[in-house]
């Protein structure tokens, strides 16, 4: 590795002469003085040098400005990758409060073109086909870097907290035999030579391996070929799945899913602070008990006639719920059967009714969730009542021959949540290289 | 949740009375006692009751016997799902030392067939082809779901390990617009109506993300149209990538992959011991460094006259470096060009060769990896050389139009490296619904 410190780590270095290592973020020449700000993982780190008298052309390449050098072009262009050698210097005006003075300058390597927009601007000033066409290189921008960084905090708690809860990783296939789950929007691949399909969710194994392990996770693909361009649909998403076996109803899931959530915030809170504060994320408060009302008193509170909650009843029922029990996040109970898949458990006391959920957070369906059926025999009788036949189901079907306890859980979709976190109005904004109607590439 | 402890808590409740839950692993009438195995997520515990006096029922559903029978048949079946309250007693004899005494028992849920083979004897008696036909029930089957947990507690080192050297997760697409990487193989897809493709591997992504985070992993699916049904080829396999900026050469790769594999047996030993043992999985020392040969130096202690490796060549260069070397481990560097991807960092001393290596373990290639290019124009040379257009490329050479650092990384297939871990003969042994040429369900 090259030897180096961290742009971050400045402060630990003062008055030693140290070598960062980065990309030019900006070059400013000035009337006595010109600054090379360097990017690296960890963020800023300002050099600084005095044109009169000239700094010394150091060993490894030269100083800030060659010897007759007056122009901006005599510094390495933007996105030049760059070694820079220095001596580190309180300067409360540079990124963390410390800067390299008498700097020598190493061109690790060239960069060829211009960045699409600028990439030092506080502001990403494109627009958003702009910066998904040049995803490679736009997302160098700290503000477009920014939710990765959250996302991947959070993937990460939901991991923590599920392993501490004495939940399995699994990897499941994302190549199937048959479309069953929803029948439409699925992708056809060829198969050497036979049919065969994407995954749209990996429901069917992860309950199957309740069977294994009782208490399962997957973090992976799924795939919509969804035909509907919106701002929250993509045709390749990354889903969070849980299923845990021997509950009594889907409230033992929901007390799962609080602790996911709020494991998930902890982690972005310590691993992806910096972040935070740059896109200037209030982090939510997740309530000892999240507050839950059923499908049928959220039909009342919105007047609602039909049986399923639109978009706006959605954001109504969130602000109703922030503003009468003080909670972003909000479970809305009990859906009908007619709105919920055929493995959804129904509510044995309420006839028409399940015992699935979905988690609103700031107006927007956030996870869907709910005990499922764990009899062979109602997984039967229910397809019946759909008047679907059983055949294409054999292959799930088949855990339910052999005794599976109660279960039940939940699925997060990574871009939504990363999106209303960061209060990005667009899932694409949010994603490295998002997959829709019409993008493919890059 | 229902109340209960797990089965490898029960010496913490000794002479309590306790509830476990599980699955009825094994039912066995002697002639004055019964006994009950009761499997969970943690192991098995044992019920077990005198018939003389007869047991009395409990509130919830009777002891191990009914009143008037005698026969195996009235306990419950093999696979039933049951939660079991008794008295915990010291017994030397039963599983983890301590058993269920005066047990009653209630019936969770039933099961409506008897598995494929017997789930309670402690080898597998069934051919690899019966226990993938009933893989929601095979698997679970001690023998057969340690391998999962292994390979679980492998991919939590991966992560931690290069979470602790600065490393981001990412999660990059699977549907391609393009067949580039190898040209062959690849499954094909219909995208809303055009051709596209599935992600032989994230290789063109994590490349692109070393421009935005430096460090970057992924464990996710990749998909290999493979037309050759073999012991260590699957269709779809989960792969863990690595990419990392800033190098000198691919000896900076190797160290981190180093640090790496002895992460993911550090985390197996830890979080999967109890399957580690079920198994009698030796886990092999890593050393400080592992060995390596130059390619053309394993070539001349091999005799090999091709410019490359033969599955036997390489089992005989990892007995060599046990022997010469005393390490299960073993890198092969500088493959030649001609047998490495375009994208291959020469070896700027040696023409014709690469800073491309292989990871040998215990005669099997586990892991291939190397210095990439990191300039534009040399990937337009290196795909010139080889004939090959530069348009089908284009976005992926979009990142190194823009600054690039010496970079490289690595590929570690989960399945191959679980396999040898645990003596596997066939990938499919540790897979748990694995996808082949013949296979596509469950």
């Amino acid at each position: 590795m090259i030897s180096r410190v961290l742009s971050a780590e400045l402060a630990e270095h003062a008055g030693q002469r140290v070598t960062v290592a980065g990309w030019v973020h900006r070059r400013r020449r000035l009337k006595s003085v010109s600054f090379l700000v360097v990017r690296d993982r960890a963020g800023l780190a300002q050099a600084v040098t005095a044109h009169d008298p000239p700094s010394e052309v150091g060993p490894s390449g030269g100083g800030l400005s060659s010897a007759n050098g007056s122009a901006e072009s005599d510094l390495p262009a933007e996105e030049t990758v760059v070694a820079v050698t220095g001596t580190v210097a309180a300067n409360p005006q540079a990124p963390g409060g410390h800067e390299l003075v008498e700097p020598s300058i190493e061109v690790l390597a060239e960069t060829g073109a211009a960045p699409p927009f600028d990439l030092y601007r506080p502001a990403v000033n494109a627009a958003l086909p702009t910066v998904l066409d040049h995803a490679p290189v736009a997302l160098r921008h700290p503000l477009l870097r920014a939710p990765l960084e959250i996302a991947a905090a959070g993937v990460a708690g939901f991991r923590e907290t599920l392993d501490r809860l004495g939940f399995t990783e699994i990897h499941t296939p994302k190549i199937v035999g048959s479309a069953t789950e929803s029948g439409a929007n699925v992708f056809a691949i060829d198969y050497f030579g036979r049919p065969a399909y994407l995954a749209q969710s990996p429901q069917f194994y992860k309950q199957a391996m309740v069977g294994v392990f009782e208490r399962v996770y997957e973090v992976g693909p799924v795939f919509r070929a969804e035909p509907h361009d919106t701002v929250r649909h993509l045709a390749q998403y990354t889903s969070l799945d849980a299923e845990l076996g021997f509950i009594r109803d889907h409230r033992d899931v929901m007390a799962v899913l609080r602790e996911v959530v709020a494991g998930m915030l902890e982690s972005v809170r310590r691993r992806a602070g910096h972040a935070v504060s740059l896109l200037g994320v209030r982090l939510p408060e997740v309530p000892a008990e999240i507050p839950a009302v059923h499908f049928t008193e959220a039909q009342r509170l919105t007047s609602s006639p039909e049986p399923d909650l639109s978009p706006a009843q959605e954001r109504w029922l969130s602000e109703w719920a922030e503003r009468e029990h003080g909670s972003e996040f909000l479970f809305v109970t009990g859906y009908p059967m007619s709105k919920r898949p055929f493995y959804t458990h129904p509510d044995p006391e309420r006839p028409g009714y399940t015992n699935g959920f979905d988690l609103l957070f700031r107006g927007l369906e956030l996870v869907t969730g709910g005990q499922r059926l764990h009899r062979y025999d109602d997984y039967v009788r229910a397809l019946a009542d759909r008047g679907e036949d059983t055949g294409p189901y054999e292959g799930y079907l088949q855990a339910f021959r052999y005794g599976m306890p109660p279960h039940g859980g939940f699925a997060l979709g990574l871009e939504r949540w990363t999106a209303k976190l960061t209060g990005a109005a667009n899932v694409r904004q949010v994603t490295a290289f998002p997959r829709d109607l019409h993008r493919l590439t890059p």
